[in-house]
């Protein structure tokens, strides 16, 4: 009678092994024109499906639940959408405002947060339902506008840290008690700030400025010192230079006791001390960066540029701060997410419809697998991180 | 006709459904005396099953696939078992040798190593299969004697470092080919070797010694300048305290430039700068530390002791280096895990036979599980990361 059963549900059972599997090694990648995405794996390089119907994908971003099952979706177009990765369906989808960019998801994983330019604040959904449970007006000035919303990033104890554009403030908000949400707002730190991150520890947010030169520095575990000023030199310059695109901040890369910052409008790399926040190198490198990203182990800085050379990428040698190898997988290199232990990277070429996968040591092309007009590469191993 | 598939496949696909889940948020204990472990999930702190007939579980770890699905168990009988946390199966079994101590899963997830007492040596296994692929017998001297091996950590590279317990040597195993592997071995490191571990970035491994003061160290950016040795002062010292329990340096805490390390015998924290491997401070703890651990952020180190002390433990603010909590969770607390973004750790108290949850903010204790005599806690996030 057993073996009876065993027979009888041995299709079910194929079809259930089918469904089970890990999720460490999974990813998705943005295909920004159709808005859609692909669900790949990095154990064989592969793609496992694409999901489509998702809005509008420009600039769009990716977090992950705490499983690692679930991708959260973050469109341009005020899309939320929960991505299914072992089903490959669409779990929830919620179009919460009129133009967004980025989001976060807490500490526990209970809650995802989105950045609004339109209506200008922060909204917070259940991460199981997508339910609404907070709605934060970027409030500011006498007038009681509104303002846009950018850099926003989780921290430690449940809270979510932003920078509004118009009001150059930075906000704290604690939702440690979701039903009664906590703001700490730090004022005038600095004219439009544009873009920001969170170091790795969730320690230190830094926002960049458009409207003026530094960058505004909070530091989470002194909140009472405010927000102080860093890098004097960082920015457009007294010139203006043309600035083809302004570098992405969350890709700051962190080695050792260095960061590696893209400069602003220069060909150049900065490198900064994390002890002081000084600047003590430039690198000359192929262009405008645009994202400065370093391998998990520290010891190489990839970095990728704005027209007309992002064609390419070069490899920065962390201890000789050396370029030591340039790579031209093709036009439109938009993005690069490295494997999480290093020995593999993922680079999007846009332009070229297709999606890259390096060897880090040896620099030879391990896959490459088609996709339509691909831009941002996100694997489930950020969801173990703080501030991705 | 479809709606009649469907209708037939209907408890088929809830199976289906119950197997497919995400598999991030998962995590084993390791059940002692029982020869088994617990499948736990820390999204709602629950368990999941049991896996038995694993052998000899003293003193066992665990590495974890790339995908998060698989636990490689290590046992102290030579035992390397694989378990499928999905299907809570034991997915391949391998009696390796006599008598072994811990394993490392290699960067790309590929290969599976063992350190053995008995006979000494590392053995080597693809992870798919537990195949055998290499056996590298730790010979030395002029006898042709094999050591016992120690301290076995993953190195980038797909690469593996261990020690040499009775030679006083550290190799370092090269498999990029893995037809071929290559050793570099550095030898007179100093006497006893008993433990290692290789910091995050994969960059630093380093040895304590038994047989005098002092540890060895490798960095593996620059392994021509060989082993060197560093803190003078550590180790059991001129009047030989007696040592209820040598300390465990897997888990050496590294929060900002700080590293703050278990003294042997006395009942300190020390901190030392990464930047010179110097000692700049100790903190008076309870007892003899046995695991000194960092909260991901970094912003706390949790302590637990050895005899009569390891009913409790401490918690260190790294700025300020004051103990800012005393816990005293029941007896036995042997190990400590922290959920991968640090708002929970795991505790296993064996002799209360049971695994508490605490939040690290509050110091709440969030949940209470049984289990038989539980030691070691690993959850998969540990698949991404260097050296775990």
């Amino acid at each position: 009678m057993r073996l009876l059963a065993a027979l009888l549900l041995c299709p079910c059972v194929a079809a259930a092994n089918g469904g089970a599997r890990g999720t460490g090694d999974l990813g998705v990648l943005i295909e920004r024109a159709s808005g859609s995405l692909q669900i790949v794996e990095t154990t064989h390089n592969t793609s496992l499906g694409r999901v489509e119907a998702l809005g509008d994908l420009s600039h769009a971003s990716v977090v992950y639940s705490r499983d690692a099952r679930y991708a959260y979706v973050f469109g341009r177009d005020g899309g939320l959408t929960k991505v299914d990765l072992l089903e490959k369906t669409i779990a929830a989808r919620r179009l919460q405002s009129g133009n967004s960019i980025g989001g976060a998801i807490s500490q526990d994983g209970r809650l995802v947060a989105v950045s609004n330019y339109e209506p200008g604040g922060v909204r917070v959904f259940d991460a199981d339902t997508l339910e609404p449970v907070a709605d934060i007006a970027a409030t500011w000035g006498d007038a009681g506008k509104r303002s846009k919303v950018i850099g926003l990033v989780d921290a430690p104890g449940q809270r979510f840290v932003f920078a509004l554009w118009d009001a150059g403030e930075i906000w704290v908000l604690d939702l440690s008690d979701r039903a009664r949400p906590k703001i700490d707002k730090y004022r005038g730190v600095g004219r439009n700030p544009y873009d920001a991150l969170i170091t790795g520890d969730g320690r230190y947010y830094l926002a960049g400025l458009f409207g003026e030169d530094g960058m505004a520095l909070l530091d989470l575990w002194n909140p009472q010192l405010g927000v102080r000023r860093i890098l004097p030199g960082y920015g457009r310059g007294e010139q203006k230079l043309p600035v083809y695109k302004m570098p992405h901040l969350e890709g700051w890369a962190v080695a050792g006791r260095h960061a590696f910052v893209p400069a602003v409008g220069r060909h150049e790399v900065l490198v900064i001390d994390l002890g002081d926040w000084r600047e003590v190198a430039r690198i000359a490198v192929a262009g405008q960066p645009v994202f400065v990203m370093a391998r998990p182990d520290g010891r190489q800085v990839w970095v990728n540029f704005a027209l007309p050379n992002n064609d390419r990428i070069q490899v920065i040698d962390t201890p000789s701060l050396a370029i030591v190898k340039e790579i031209r997988p093709g036009k439109g290199v938009l993005h690069m997410e490295f494997e999480p232990r290093g020995e593999e990277v993922w680079l999007s070429l846009r332009d070229e419809n297709r999606v890259e996968v390096y060897d880090t040591r040896t620099f030879e092309r391990r896959a490459a697998i088609p996709a339509q007009k691909p831009s941002g590469i996100f694997f489930t191993a950020r969801a173990h991180r703080i501030g991705l």
